[in-house]
């Protein structure tokens, strides 16, 4: 069916509208990982995605609207978490991403946590984003537990922050330099301390 | 003995030069919590502080070494770890220390933080203050150590940054909103994972 004229814009997949926004958004990513995001203007993005300015400002309205755009966009693709058939495999699978993403220079997942500061709708897309990924991770814990490497009782999320904190903690917050057991070290604590009781879903009122 | 004529500024604690450094960062602190980063001018300071801009300029130069003498001074205290008889006490002491000085609005190391990722002044100082502070903390694992609580090829640091980091991850990255059991759980999770075998330090040549 043919959208009626003055309808919606045309939204498929590799129709105009979509090939637009993914022309900007590959030109924001460029830009901010040339420039950072003191460098990022709707003009230098326009520009280099040779797309009329008008159209940028109509469709993000600013820069806090095309970092959001691209965030939600790492969103919809269909990554899912490593799958090496042991829980500490799949944490230091998963930490080897993590830290290729943070230490590749220019990093656009650091440029992004950072602009992520400067802008309430960066923050926001941000959130969603970790908020996805993290649950994409959990099914690394429930084939743990189903191969009962974990007990069923284990919360996911504490073990799978655990498992990935130290990695951002390290390289984005107090910059050390990569170290190369950086991301297997972590993957090992998270993946050894439930065995000593760590990650047990706390019984309801009982003192932490 | 007095300082000769025109010779340096008076540094003793107590002195001019002390004080006016005093009320200038307190100045800063304050400016940052109230405006953040974007909020914070020399000419803002100073006027805070009731000190004449052209000191402000002759001796912190610009925002960026504003920030960075307020990350240094905070290291100058006299701030030593809970010490609490037991490691998972002293870890979750640690935590909840961590935890309220993120949660309080406005939150200074949070702004600080933040600030770290446009000024490579302030950056430089923010990870100096964090290697004092994780270097303080290692006499957590030195006293846990002592009383057999830890083996003895127990490595220190990267146990301090598997019971701190999740908290920063999730305050101060993910954004997730305080639970009261995060500051608990981050630090059982590191106080337990040594009793499976993780922070031993690594020997020589063998494959993480």
């Amino acid at each position: 069916m043919n959208p009626p004229p003055n309808g919606p814009p045309d939204r498929r997949p590799g129709g105009r509208t979509a090939r637009v926004r993914a022309q900007v958004l590959e030109a924001v990513r460029a830009e901010l990982g040339e420039h950072g995001y003191e460098g990022l203007t709707m003009e230098g993005v326009a520009a280099r995605a040779g797309v009329h300015r008008t159209t940028v400002y109509r469709r993000w309205q600013d820069v806090g609207g095309l970092l959001a755009d691209v965030l939600d966009a790492a969103g919809e693709d269909d990554w899912a978490p490593p799958d090496t058939g042991s829980l500490r495999g799949d944490l230091t699978a998963l930490n080897g991403e993590i830290h290729d993403s943070l230490v590749v220079r220019p990093s656009i997942p650091q440029a992004l946590m950072a602009a992520s500061f400067r802008s309430a709708r960066a923050a926001n897309a941000q959130q969603r984003l970790w908020e996805d990924r993290y649950q994409r991770c959990e099914a690394i814990v429930e084939r743990a537990v189903e191969r009962g490497e974990l007990p069923p009782d284990t919360a996911a999320r504490p073990l799978l922050i655990a498992a990935t904190a130290p990695l951002y903690h390290q390289l984005v917050l107090l910059r050390t330099s990569s170290e190369p057991h950086l991301a297997a070290q972590a993957a090992t604590t998270a993946a050894l301390a439930p065995t000593a009781g760590a990650f047990a879903r706390p019984a309801p009122d009982v003192e932490p």
